[in-house]
């Protein structure tokens, strides 16, 4: 493996393990103790890196902004479906991504870090205007303010759906669609979408034929 | 004033500043000291109402769950809206509320105290059961799922409205009810519900008319 394809790789290795301490303990009792001896790599590896907790967890929200596996679709209103069922397929596979739920549900490290939803909204906002350009949307939704309900609607769904029953996040997602929809798509439109519970893990398995599975989740 | 009407007085006064301060701080990082000084009340007071930290974080979620200002409708899935929206009218002027959904928010606090959020999805899954019974929902709606969704998702909202914009809660509950409501309510009902955005206000000038400004809130 060359040089930077190994760098990459440990950098890699411990956003997972930080992800993985930052989701199971929180932001203010995770420490580099833990995630050093987590990810299995040395001191100096991870301060190559990473210069304290707080660039940790930065470098962590950094990741929660991924579309991969949300493959173009005719339909802009299908693809704004499959970018929260491919998250919700992959959220509960991938501690990195649990975690930039937890710090940004988190109000101490929220003020320090901020978080990934003005990114969300700002995406699925214009994942939406398209839509509406497309003829797709109701005559009355605004395709901001439906994208800042719905980054809202879908991270509440999460924490709770963890928080008590810890059932499929996949179903509770394709349901909050299910419930959403009829407000927001023309009716030709809707009848045509694919809400299904499995359209995630269609889409993601889609998309790891086609690139392979060992890269790294890349962001927007 | 009556010796048991003054010891209830001063239960509320600590617990309102136990809501500010955790509010503020975040469980973790807030302190018995700050909640005396906050609250104006001496020591031995404070520890005849309650006996530690979590103590006082579990009297703050025990008024979390509150239907004051909901006054019983014919319609049940107006009663619905009406629960949401006075909700949403009063958390903003609250802290007490605000601080029960910053301690379930808070994956540490809420694996010690549990949250609120079980009790709300079985008060709202009544509503809409009744509400199905009177034939305002669409049939395929399942009352206890559309509940767990809609504590989630009201939860969601406020959590990322509060973090990013700071705008009217009022307003983006009002239109979670718009984008919603198509997708679970009987064409003939849909068009009867009120979710103006000023509902809440409403309904809670009503309720302060009929009862006084000065009772502490009532939980169920």
């Amino acid at each position: 493996m060359a040089r930077q394809a190994r760098a990459i790789q440990t950098r890699h290795t411990i956003l997972e393990a930080a992800g993985e301490v930052f989701d199971e303990r929180g932001y203010d009792a995770a420490t580099i103790a833990e995630i050093l001896s987590r990810a299995g790599v040395t001191k100096g590896a991870l301060y190559f890196h990473f210069t304290s907790k707080e660039d940790l967890a930065r470098g962590v929200l950094g990741e929660a902004l991924t579309v991969e596996g949300v493959l173009p679709q005719d339909s802009k209103l299908q693809e704004w479906v499959d970018a929260g069922m491919v998250l919700a397929h992959r959220l509960p596979r991938e501690p990195l991504l649990r975690a930039s739920i937890t710090l940004s549900a988190d109000q101490h490290a929220r003020a320090l870090l901020g978080t990934s939803w003005p990114g969300w909204i700002d995406y699925l906002g214009a994942l939406l205007r398209r839509a509406k350009d497309q003829g797709e949307l109701l005559p009355h939704i605004d395709p901001q303010e439906t994208a800042a309900l719905f980054v809202g609607a879908w991270t509440g769904v999460e924490v709770v759906n963890s928080a008590i029953s810890g059932g499929s996040l996949e179903a509770k997602i394709a349901a909050l669609y299910d419930h959403v929809l009829p407000g927001v798509a023309v009716p030709g439109v809707l009848g045509r979408l694919d809400t299904a519970v499995d359209r995630g893990a269609r889409m993601w398995r889609a998309h790891q034929r086609s690139h392979g599975a060992d890269t790294p989740a890349s962001s927007v």
